[in-house]
């Protein structure tokens, strides 16, 4: 198994990290392993906001709901980002009608999605933590009013970086067959029952890793997930579409 | 710079693939790294369907308008997939009225695609080359019923895999000023007039690659990018919420 693999395999999300600062050399690197990702069509439509400001952090931290948002080092938020292409067709008197369409949200969501990916590995083969932030959506709108976000701009996701002050177990993923599908779609009858062996491993994970944490099992978790979430995160979609997203 | 950041920095999507078969032991490495990819609140909302039969990679690559498609050794479609975990919560008495939301969309859209790119880096760590098939959407509807994907999953990209049989140049990247912001979105009034230089690159990049081809600058491609794009594909909202997603 090569180097890349390994460190793929060895993937943890880190939320405790040290105070040590991380060199402009870094990320450097890790702006430019983004920007080396595939994109859609070489269309290149997303961006990368640098969160540097502490105030904002904290901003940040507080809508998403976790303190250790604002104890990173760096905090970077991924944005799909049709707006860059929008003013350079407007300049060259073109419609951009299309941007409103599913497809071009897709294709936007998408490439930063990918970029963000290529940051998150280049981050960890220099041995720093990282963890994806999908709690800012707790509130897109304040973030895009953070952010200054204009309109054919949206903040899919924040990636927390810094150096690791923790290091948790490998979490237990799901047993290949639940996910992978030959030629069709397979769907298995008896998959809660298949999972009760998954079910335990996961128990058994939380229990190793916080002893006082009431320990769910996964198909628990799933159950969990369920419940509605903040009124703001279910009705995200309009804060979408008043950003010029998603018309049809 | 490291062996995985050298990898990142030298991608180039590869169309042309030779007829060496990739071994069983690889392809299992593949799905085990899109595996270990991070996952929106651990629910692993995503599923991949590696299509090995022959008529369905031809039906692919016509859905697509490109032969490399069925040329390819391998090809996987990566699907969003709330299908499993709605399965598991009806089954443990819970309402699933959450995974028609945007928010649910979003956090299964977002696992496909991370899990994605675990792939392809996994694969060009092993020398084989990639290349991501958006185009498979160009008909939704027709890969939701070659791949008998059921409600609430949704076919979000295809990737294509093989030993490579090109070595194209590498494609230079926006300059990183248009898509690094430091603390808020910053709009250039100039930009088109910056991306002067850039265009002349890229013009070049495509003159080395095929003397035939009519050579675009960056500017111009964005230009056309805005053109209407096939009937199916505008409308492609339609068959995502006929899927059961985006609701509300």
């Amino acid at each position: 198994m090569n180097e890349t693999i390994q460190l793929l395999f060895h993937h943890r999300s880190i939320r405790g990290f040290s105070t040590e600062n991380i060199s402009q050399e870094k990320i450097d690197l890790l702006i430019q392993s983004a920007q080396h990702a595939p994109t859609n069509n070489f269309l290149q439509q997303y961006s990368i906001i640098d969160v540097t400001d502490e105030m904002k952090k904290k901003t940040l931290a507080k809508i998403g709901n976790q303190t250790y948002i604002a104890e990173s080092n760096r905090l970077f938020v991924i944005t799909a980002d049709l707006h860059r292409n929008a003013e350079i067709a407007q300049e060259k008197g073109k419609s951009t009608e299309v941007l409103g369409s599913f497809d071009y949200c897709l294709r936007s969501f998408s490439d930063a999605f990918i970029s963000a990916q290529n940051m998150v590995i280049a981050a960890e083969s220099m041995g720093l933590g990282t963890v994806y932030l999908g709690s800012i959506l707790n509130d897109a709108q304040a973030v895009i009013d953070l952010l200054h976000l204009p309109k054919y701009t949206f903040p899919v996701v924040g990636i927390a970086i810094g150096y690791p002050d923790q290091s948790p177990e490998l979490k237990p993923r799901l047993p290949q067959i639940e996910i992978y599908h030959e030629n069709e779609y397979h769907s298995s009858e008896r998959m809660v029952h298949d999972l009760e062996n998954y079910d335990q491993t996961v128990s058994q994970y939380y229990d190793l890793r916080n002893k006082n944490r009431r320990i769910d099992t996964f198909t628990d978790q799933i159950a969990k997930a369920m419940e509605k979430h903040p009124e703001k995160r279910m009705s995200m979609l309009n804060v979408l579409k008043s950003q010029g997203f998603m018309q049809y």
